[in-house]
Parts: C-alpha cells; sequence; structure tokens
C-alpha cells in the first residue's frame, strides 16, 4: 500500500484490522487494557469533521516506527559505502539554558561537587580524595522538559485531537511517567544515506524569509542542481539558512521559520523517505500555509505518516563544503517513554 | 608525542610547557583567568604522594579529547568498510526510574499533557484541540543526575585530588552550572571500529565473577580465538555476562563487577585505542585489584590517559552473534558542561 | 446557605448564578477566557449520573478559599487568647528522599557547593572564598512532585470528573504552569483555634485500624471527653496514631489508613469547621466506606465543601500531653497555581 | 585531644569547648564522624586573615538554631497578646518563574494533569474518572534552586572561607543531599513580636536610594517616631521601600538594595533580637560598605551571630497601615539539610 494518502481504502482497512483486534480482545478477559486498547482503535468516532481514519498505517496496525520501517539492511548498507574521505560532521548545536525555546519549556542544569566534601569523612581518605589515588569525581542534575535544542521527536510527540499514529487515542497511551507506546526507547538508531537540499543556494539567498513555503518543485530542481536523486529509506535534511538565528538573534528565530510544504510533504512520504530535518525549530513553514491549521506540517509527518523529523540541525557546514550526501548517524539515549532526545546526528563522508 | 605513559619524561615536559605558558600568561592581563588557569598547571604543588605530574597529556596541554585524537579519518574510512549486511544492533539499554543507580543519583520523568487543556481555551480551538486540525502535543520533564543507565562519561568526570586530565584544577574548571572544559559538548560524534572482547567465552563462563581482573593475556587469547587484532582508534568493548544482572537482580549488579584491570588499561593505552566499554556499571573490577585505591581504573583512564568509557553497554546481543567487529557509532545529545550522557550506541556490520 | 448540601437547591441557584455571569460575559470581547469560564460553570453536562452541581458555593460563586472563609478576625482574635505557656509544638515532619510516598511521588535534594569552585576565580578572591571577609555559600537543587510529606492541599487538588470546586472545569483552570484557579498562592496564612480529636485515645487503642471509620459519635464523645466543643472557623486535627508507623514501617503505613468517615465529614462542614487534618497520608478511611468510589472523603471536602485538608501530622506530640485546644498558625511557601505546600503547622498554647 | 594546633589564647577557648566533645569522642569509635567534626572544631587553622575563631557561639558549641533561642515562652507569649483585632497580612510574594532572580537560580513548575487519562484505564473507571464518584486529581512538578522569592535563609546558607556557624568546617557539613547542620528541618516555627522599622518614612521618602546604609540612629529615631522600643526575641523587619520595584523593574531591583550597615547588625545582636528581614533581595546595603568585603552583612549575621534573616518581605501593607507591632507567625516546610525555605510569614494584630 505506497503512496499517497488513501483516504477510503484506509478506513475500510481500519474495519479489517479491528476486526482482528476484536477476536484478540475476546480471548482476554472482559477488562484487560488490550481490551480497552483495541477499543480505541476501533471506534472511529470524535474525528475532526472531514477527517476519515488515517489508521492502520502504511507499515501495519500494531507499528510503532513508521517511516523507519524504510531503513533496511540494504539501505544501510549503501549509506555506508558513501563514506569515502572519512570525514564526520556534527549536525548537533550545544544546549545550555540560553538555548532559544518556547514558553513553557525549559532546561536547567547545576553541577554537583559535594563529593569533593564528602571524601574528604571517609576513614580511608588521604588528601584531597578517597583512597591512596585520592579520587574525587562531579556529576551534575540536569532538569527541564526537553524538546529544546537539536533534537528527534517521537513520532508520540503530537496528535490529532487525542489520536495518535496508527489511531491510538490519548487515553491508552498516557502514563504519568510518559508515553506507553511512542516513546523514545522503542526509536532504533539511525543509519542511512542522508541527502542535504541546499533550497537557501538554489533559491540565491543566505537565509529563505519567514514563512517561505519550500515546494516539491524546489526540492526537485534542488536535487538537479546538486546533481542528486533520492532514494527510499533516505534521510533529507533542509538547509534554509535559518539557522544562523540561533543565539544570534533568538527572538527572530523563534519568530517564525521558512519550511517544506504540504505538498513537499506528501512528496517525501510517496518517495519513502525515512526522516526529514531543518535548521530551524520546527518542520513546516511559520506562519502556516493554512491559518486555520497550526503546524500541520509535522502533525502530518507524524500521526499520519509516522515520518520522523530532526529540528535544529547545524546543516551549515555541509552547506558550506557543498557535501549533499552521506552516512548519516543519529544514536540517541533511550529515556522509556519520552517524546524526544536532545540529539547530535552526524554526517560522515 | 604518541607512545605509552613515560613518567620522567612527562615531568620534564611539564616544567618545559608550563613555561611556555607562563610567557602567554604574561601577555595577558594580570588578573585574567587564564593567568589563574595557567597558575595551576604549572603549579605542580599537591600531588597525591609519589604521583609525578601526568600532564602535559599525549595529546597536547590544551587538548580536551584524549584518545579520540586517534579517530583520523583514516580510521573513519577503514570501519565503514566492515558494513557488509547492513545490520544494526543497539547497544543501549533503556533508562527509567528503575534503573540500577547508586545512592544519590536518581532520574525521574513526568509526562506533560496540559496543551490538552491548554489548547481547548485558545479562540480558534476547534473540538479537542486547537484549529482545525485540532493539533494537541506532549512532552515531559525529566530531572535527574545522570550517570545513570548506559553512558558515555567525559573524562572530566573524575579526578586525582582535585586535578582534571592534563593537570587542569577543579577551581579552574567547576562552574555553577558545569564544567568549562571536558563538558559533552567538547566531544565528537565517535564513528570508529568497534572490537567486542567476550571474556566471558574465553573463560567458558556465562558470566564472569564479581572482582575477577581481565589481564592482557585473556585480551590476547580471546582476540586470537576470536580471529582478529586491535589497530590505533578502535573502540574494544568487554563483554563480561554481568549485564545479564540488569533489572534481573540489581542488587547483585551493583554489589560488585568484573573488568580490566591496570595491566590491561596500560596495555589499552599502548595500543592507542580511543575507546572502551563494558557490560556492567564501571569499568575494572570491584573489589578493585588494589583495596587502597578505589576506582583506580576509571581514574587513570580519564585523568591520566583521556581514554573514554562507556557502561551499561548491552553486549549479549553481539556476543550471541559472535560478531567481534564492526563499526561503532555513537551521538549524543551535547548539553553544556556535562560530565556524561544517557546514550545507546550503535554496531553495524 | 449556612448547613448540609441541600442539592435541589443548589441546582437551582446555580442556575440564577449562571444568568449573572452570562451577563457579564456579554459585556466582554465574544473571545474572552472570561466567556468561556462562564460557559464552563453555565453548562451542567456532563456530571456523574445522580449528580446535581454542587455550585455555587456556600461561599459564593467565584470564591477560592473555600471554609477559609470562616476564619474570621474574631476566630483569630478568641484563638490568640489561647496561648497561655507560649509552648510552640511542631506538627511537621521532614521531608526527605526516604519519606513514604506513591508511585509517581517523588522528591529529591543535590547540594551544590559550585560557590566553593567559583568564588576562587573572582579577581578578588582572598584564601579560600571571595573578598577579603573570604565568603562563600552553599544551596541546593530541589525536584520533585510535591504531593509527600506533610502537607496542606489546594481545594483544587481533587476534582469529580473534571469539575473543581465552585463548578470550574479543567479545560478553564490548568495551566502548563499549574492551576489558574486555587494554586496555593491564592491560600491564606492560617492563623486559628485548632482543635485535637484523640480519636485513638477515646478507644482506648495505640493506633485505630486501617479502614476504620471514624464516626460522628466518635467525634462528639472525644468531644466530651476531653472537655470542649468546635466552633466555626476551628481547624480539626484527628490523632489516629498511624503516624507512628511514618519511617518506621512505609510499607504498612501506605497500605490504608484510618479516617473520618462521610457522616464525619459532613458533621465538620455543618459545624463550619475551616480545616481538618489527620496524621495518615490521606483523609478517609481506606479502603474506604464505598468501594466503588474511592477517595470519596477528599473529594467531597475539596470539591463540595471547599473544606481544606492537611495530611501526614506529627499529632502525637500534643495526644501525649493532652493538649486538645490550642492556637493554630500555618503559613506556606506561595508558589504559583501549585496544588499543595509542604508545610510545617505550629500549635501554640 | 587529638593532634596539637594550639596556637593562641582563642585555642584554649576552643579546648574548653572540645573537652566535651572529646569526652564524647572518647565513647565512640576512633573513626567515627564525631571524631572527624571535633577536629574541626579545634583546628582553627585557616580563617582569614586576622580573623579570631566565633565559636563556641553565644548559644553554646552544639547550638544549632542561634538567636532563634530568644524566643522564650515568654516571649511566645507576649506576642500572642499583641493580637486585638483580629487582622493576618500576609508578609510573602508569590513565587514564579518570573521572580527576579539572580544566575545560576531558577525554579520552575510544570502541571502534571496524567490522573485525567490514567484513570480512564482503570478497570473500575466511569466516565471522566475513577470510580461512580469519577475522581481524577492534579499535581505539578516543581524544580529549581530555591533560595528564591520571599525566604528564610538557614545559618548555614553562608560561611566565612570554609567555616560555618559555631567553626564546623564544610568538610563535616556537606552532603550530597544537603547539609547534615543547620538544615531547615533544624529551624522551629517562629512565632514571636514582630516590629516593624518604617525607615523610608523616617527618612521621608517612597524608597531608600540603592546602597544607603540604614544606621542605629535611623533604627532608634524610627523607633521613636513608633513610639515602640524592641525586645529580646523579637522579628526586627526593614521596610525600605525597595520592594516595591519587585515584578515592576527586576533589573532594577536586582541591581542593588539599601539595607542595615554592620554598625546596625551589630545593634541588633546586642539588643537580642531573633530575627531580621527586608523587603530587599538580601540584607545590607548594595554596594556594600566595605567594598573589599562583599555580602558582609548576612555572613556576619548568619556565620557569627546565628541571626536569622528573610528576604523579600511584602511589608507594604503593613507600612500602608501604620502597624508597627504584631504577631510575627512563620513555619515553613522542613526539607532535610536545606539552606533555605519559600516562605510567606504572617503578620497579626
Amino acid at each position: 500500500m505506497r503512496g499517497p494518502l488513501l483516504r477510503t481504502l484506509v478506513a475500510a482497512m481500519a474495519l479489517a484490522c479491528a476486526g482482528s483486534l476484536l477476536q484478540h480482545a475476546n480471548a482476554e478477559d472482559a477488562s484487560s487494557p488490550t481490551d480497552h486498547i483495541a477499543d480505541s482503535r476501533r471506534d472511529i468516532a470524535g474525528l475532526p469533521e472531514g477527517q476519515t481514519p488515517w489508521w492502520p498505517s502504511r507499515y501495519g496496525a500494531d507499528d510503532q516506527i513508521g517511516t523507519l520501517n524504510e531503513i533496511t539492511p540494504e539501505v544501510v548498507a549503501y549509506a555506508a559505502r558513501l563514506v569515502h574521505q572519512g570525514t564526520v560532521v556534527d549536525l548537533g548545536r550545544t544546549l545550555d539554558e540560553n538555548t532559544p525555546k518556547f514558553p513553557g519549556r525549559y532546561w536547567h542544569q547545576t553541577v554537583d561537587v559535594s563529593a569533593y566534601f564528602e571524601n574528604l569523612r571517609r576513614p580511608d581518605a588521604v588528601g584531597k580524595g578517597w583512597g591512596k589515588n585520592q579520587i574525587n569525581w562531579i556529576t551534575e542534575i540536569q532538569a527541564g522538559t526537553f524538546q529544546v535544542g537539536t533534537q528527534l521527536d517521537s513520532i508520540g510527540h503530537i496528535q490529532i485531537g487525542d489520536r495518535f499514529y496508527n489511531g491510538w487515542k490519548a487515553r491508552d497511551v498516557v502514563e504519568s511517567w510518559g508515553l506507553n507506546h511512542f516513546g523514545m526507547e522503542t526509536v532504533p538508531p539511525i543509519v542511512t544515506r542522508g541527502v542535504l537540499l541546499d533550497i537557501a543556494a538554489y533559491k540565491g539567498v543566505a537565509r529563505l524569509d519567514k514563512g517561505y513555503v519550500i515546494t516539491p518543485e524546489d526540492v526537485t530542481e534542488t536535487l538537479k542542481r546538486q546533481g542528486i536523486t533520492v532514494h527510499p529509506g533516505d534521510a533529507v535534511l533542509f538547509h534554509t539558512g535559518w539557522g544562523a538565528l540561533w543565539n544570534v538573534d533568538n527572538e527572530q528565530f523563534l519568530s517564525g521559520e521558512p519550511g517544506p510544504g504540504m505538498a513537499t510533504v506528501n512528496w517525501l512520504y510517496a518517495k519513502h523517505i525515512a526522516v526529514t530535518g531543518t535548521d530551524s525549530w520546527s518542520i513546516g513553514p511559520v506562519p502556516g500555509e493554512d491559518p486555520e491549521r497550526p503546524f500541520l506540517v509535522p502533525q502530518t509527518l507524524y500521526v499520519k505518516m509516522g515520518l520522523f523529523g530532526l529540528e535544529n540541525l547545524a546543516t551549515e557546514a555541509l552547506a558550506k563544503q557543498r557535501v549533499y550526501e552521506f552516512l548519516l548517524v543519529l544514536t540517541h539515549g533511550k529515556t522509556r517513554g519520552s517524546t524526544a532526545a536532545v540529539v547530535a546526528p552526524a554526517a560522515i563522508f
């Protein structure tokens, strides 16, 4: 079932899928969590007006990793062969308390040097530390909302109403400690071919304007200009130039952004792209194409397509060196139930 | 100045190095931070008895990344060529509040679903969310000490007395928000050849005993058994079987561990290994070889050698599949001034 | 409208009240928050089966402080006259990370001694600190859910469905940073007559059993035995003996509790009591009187009555000294939008 | 008396003090923490130049509550008799993330409404909540450094070099989780006579200038103008008018402050005042009287005198009403080992 969203078919499949879930539920105790869960996906009531079910997903009714399914062993092996020089470029930005962020988001760190005092009280303290080797150590306390800095979102970060990717409802998924589906621990390491689209260079500007809508034509013309094509399983990253404002003019940086429009998002999905990403704070133009539908781009990517997104990428070094294809690697801390991870992907070529 | 630790030479070089630092300091304002810093490295007073300066390091007096210098572009390119099948194995464990940890360490996450309520108050709320697309989102708050779970330590995590790698003192390096040297933002993405040493298999056991000291002979015999050798810049990971206790018997897991002894650590350094790691909670046997010198192994690795270490690796899948060399990739969130990052490296082959 | 809940009358008043709110809303801009809020209180749909509106409250439709309205200046002045000896008894328990608490709740503190290092780098550092007075300081980082330890709940802590005291809905009240109504910053200092009811002594036991339901007869007989009566505006505290398990057997402590039953709660409300409290972790027996209605006691106290409750009080010193009436003072940190505060009330006599 | 180091006559004082400690230590194991602790107070080396030991304190070598010892039952009983009208004035300001604070300090709260989702999954969920009473609840996560907002400092917050009140050293007192001496759990409820000194009114200004040094003459003339005197055990609060800048012009608010000078501090101590406090962010003028001795006022109050201080008091309502003596009550959350508590004292008259 590859291709654009075929809504009527999806609805029919949802019913078929619900049937097997129901059978499964019948085999369980009537009050089991499975039963509740089955109900949510079967019951399609409460969708926004005109919205048909977007599940089961292209990757099956129980899938949690969406387009990362496109990264097959063949894709990985192909991508590894893109390494020639052995150059590694870091695509992550450093996170600290001054990083631009939105109201309600925060991140703070405090050093913990208490060992310098506690170790002196040990019976076998020597000089300034513990033991004849005088060991001491330092740690830190971090507290914050995450969803700040260079990050990989889980596809569970956004919903349509109270529905997630594959039709789960918030009542099925939300736990006090995080999400029981779609948490970052479910996201595998990402190792694939990376493609940088320097849309700013194609448009002949240092930085695309706020709200600029990147079109499929921009994408195909940029690919042509760069002499490459995209493959299923690729990570397609957009260089818009917007990242130059990071920590330079944070107010302007946060005031809006250029980004891929809905047509481009559909193009990415049709091309079986695994991951997308930008050098701005979200994916998609802000202000958006449809003022009545805020953040429609990431909502569509995550909830309907299961297409993963990276934000606040440091793409400038690649753009400057005109490196447009590379091995992209991204490993992240697997905190259970989280909707995002602070990351720093690497491009290797 | 590549080569094993030559302590008397190092002491002589420390004096030479201090000379140039002094000249540099003289050129600055008398009260500049540089001046303070130069003083610390020049002034070798206060070292533990019998301890000569271990700085400047093999990689220079100003170096912050230690043995990661061994990972040259050639090493990266060679490692990438180890990918044949395109299989990716995740070496990270999931972190949650039940993860085994030591007193004083903690990690806690709480979901934030406030958007489900706030969005309903927006003037353009529709149905259950914001806008006609009824968007909602979920984030989380994390708070904790880190230094928990599968992690990469910064070489700034441990000291000898109040001295770091390259001789910096705590008074030079500690800020309320973390470390101004050796923070995780200074650690580049790690992309190199990974080698797994299945010492447990070599010894014919499922799990090495607590306190078992892995010797250079264990290492060389295991390499012979596995039909491989080590190269400069490699990541050498030890499979001890200890990780099987993780989340199965956390009390026993934390009660001690097997690990590479001091002779093996010196062997690793002599071989110009870039990174080491284990499937236990620290590196080196606990109880240690010298009861008067606690945690001498990681202290030596980080402070004297600048050799990076990984803890709590999930090595069992590689050991089971008998995969002993692979492309190791490790990218981490770059939080400024942190002494560690929660990570999940990947082995690719 | 003093007296027990008169439900049909309340419903009628709710309509009357809603009328004036509506008029108010009409005078505002159509998309103002006030308009949304007015709607919630007017629209009584969605209440549990058989439940009629409990608003407007005895203290008016806009009231946020419930029974604290009973503490008039006369009550305060009367209470102050109960101080004869000038003895102060602390009714709070110390909070630390070992304090008994429920899943999802946590509290953790880490010391911050970074000033000991940073001050040494100041241009005017002298010896071990900053300036000729060598000043240093220490702070700490706290992180936690609160709702732990000796605490005063806000009446906004609990809801019936999604309805608060005075009929507000969660969609009106919840902000990402806390509650915009009923936060602890709205709760005034509490200064009133305190009454201790030693129900354990009345029953001739050291500790009431888990699930024991304290009845109005228990209360009135205990008052008679203690030779006192209650007055409007009093704080009525129950000594059940359950607090002796605190930090002694936390598992048993958390496994249930004795407490005032629904008839006693109604008695307290009819008597115009301002505050109640216990030496156990919640208010009301656990298991409760009605297994189909969990935590009905605090829900009724907070949501329907606006009657404030204190938990985990250290009542043993008062009980031992047979001090049954006193000046109760309780001041708390006013963190905006919080549903509780860690407190330590004092009894003065 | 273990070890030599008897340097001056003052060491003889330490000896007298140490005598009882030594006896205690002798009864313990030789390597007990008590033994270490005794050493620190006996060993007076390392004090700032010209500084003689300030311990044992006026209240004994083992005292932890300093001038709060002045609040005898007689003082409490006298203070309670100051209540005539029964009026309660709240002296605390609300704390939120916008509260003015210094670099390195932070406070953040996030609501936790996860119960609204989790309760729906319970087997006995009904409608929107848990049970037939459809109960739900809301909590919050707080994270921060405290030492923000209206607060009561512990006398352990500040040191001279590495010495606390009564001569303890940081190596004796600092634990990873806080202070094992002088934590807020050691501070009793404060119930005493409060005196407001409206220095601004005496000087005929709305707000004293930044750096204005309040002198003993200012104090005695203000007392005369207000027709009152001070008593041992009083809480003496200064109204400077500086608090009018709070949340109005936070930059100016934090840029400095007026406050009691060293002569006034000595006057307070000589008068056996128990607590002092101001409507500014610290106690004492900033810039201070001696530019080479930063924050000498609070350092002297806490470390040498053990005299407790309150910051960021909302004194304006009392000043406006010309209420100059009252019952002051202050109860605080007893978090173990903390150096401060967020508070909101109350004045009752």
